[in-house]
């Protein structure tokens, strides 16, 4: 069976196409361009897919930074180094949104029913579209948007990092044999791909590891 | 109060925009390429902007034609000029749940909680994504997706034409001062924008115009 997965090159993706790939599944890797600073993540995701076993991977390029309003868009915006309350600038707006429904559109052109998404509820950073909830809401508008949903055959929106701490997936992605000394999580990398180590994703990240007592392969600058 | 319109040069969104600033929004319209074979709709909406007061038209890329799927970014199939029976190859996979998102964000940065789309259940081409029930299940997943749905102010999906005939369309788009003239709705233009008079869109452009009982302003080749 095919199955879209959403692939950004970080832990948490890789993570989700490795269960992806343990299910059984056949997996079509997608990432996107949308502007985001770190870019080097992409070609982290491209190693990622191969590593992997993904049968393709394909890039999709939408430029959000036109709309811009994130620090991850705009360069004008500056990535906080210190945690925030609330939903942090690294928002990017409807990012999940754009992301699933993308997948959806490529779904649709496999004849695949099932896409999976990497999102975490749990260290979430604060981004209302990483909530079990919103996942939901889209299954449901899956199954009235596309063509195999009106003929009574329904999207699977999967999640299964959705409830996960960091330091699980860092433990499940390693029995799977994710390396993730592959994948970039920082929100402004170097151009090597090395981690600031100072950012939301870098914190979140570092955290997982050590709560998960596994030695951090993650190259910082 | 300000509103995303979803503006794609057709006779629709000419007239969904027409209703919104009717209605009191200021009108930022967006606009999407997204690889279709008639670009030529995209200088229409850019017209189209502009007669109807929108205070900013954007016009965003997203690579569809890589993911194929459809008579419409796929030059290899052929637009069909007869009537076809179930969903068309003119459907375009999660079109419209990617439009939507797109607007959604660019909703989201401009503080804006109203978003217009002129989609048509009623003379909708058997395509999935137009019906009511589709919109309100956006709606429902927006109200998720977002900061501002988050914290309490969920966004508006208005699709004024959901349940109007063409014929309706045409009569109120005229009644709001909509030069129909300057609108490309064919799936097969020249580049001059004219029509060809035989696909499912001038077909139901065309009659839309004779069942109002209004001389048709089309361009045809």
């Amino acid at each position: 069976m095919r199955a879209v997965v959403l692939l950004s090159g970080g832990l948490d993706s890789a993570t989700a196409l490795a269960l992806a790939r343990h299910e059984g599944f056949t997996c079509h890797a997608l990432s996107c361009s949308y502007g985001q600073r770190h870019g080097v993540e992409l070609e982290a995701a491209a190693r990622v897919a191969r590593h992997l076993g993904a049968v393709e991977h394909r890039t999709m390029n939408v430029d959000l930074a036109g709309i811009g309003g994130s620090a991850l868009t705009d360069a004008t915006l500056a990535v906080p180094e210190t945690p925030t309350k609330g939903i942090p600038i690294t928002y990017v707006p409807a990012r999940n949104t754009m992301l699933l429904s993308l997948a959806l559109g490529w779904a649709e052109v496999l004849e695949a029913r099932d896409i999976f998404i990497g999102v975490n509820a749990v260290d979430y950073s604060g981004y209302p579209d990483c909530r079990p909830e919103f996942i939901a809401a889209f299954e449901r508008l899956a199954a009235l948007a596309t063509r195999a949903g009106a003929e009574g055959k329904p999207m699977r929106i999967h999640a299964p990092l959705i409830e996960m701490s960091k330091a699980q997936i860092v433990k499940r992605g390693l029995e799977l044999g994710v390396d993730f000394s592959m994948t970039v999580s920082c929100y402004q990398p170097d151009k090597a791909g090395r981690g600031c180590g100072r950012c939301d994703a870098c914190r979140l990240r570092r955290a997982g590891f050590e709560a998960a007592g596994i030695a951090d392969p993650t190259r910082y600058q």
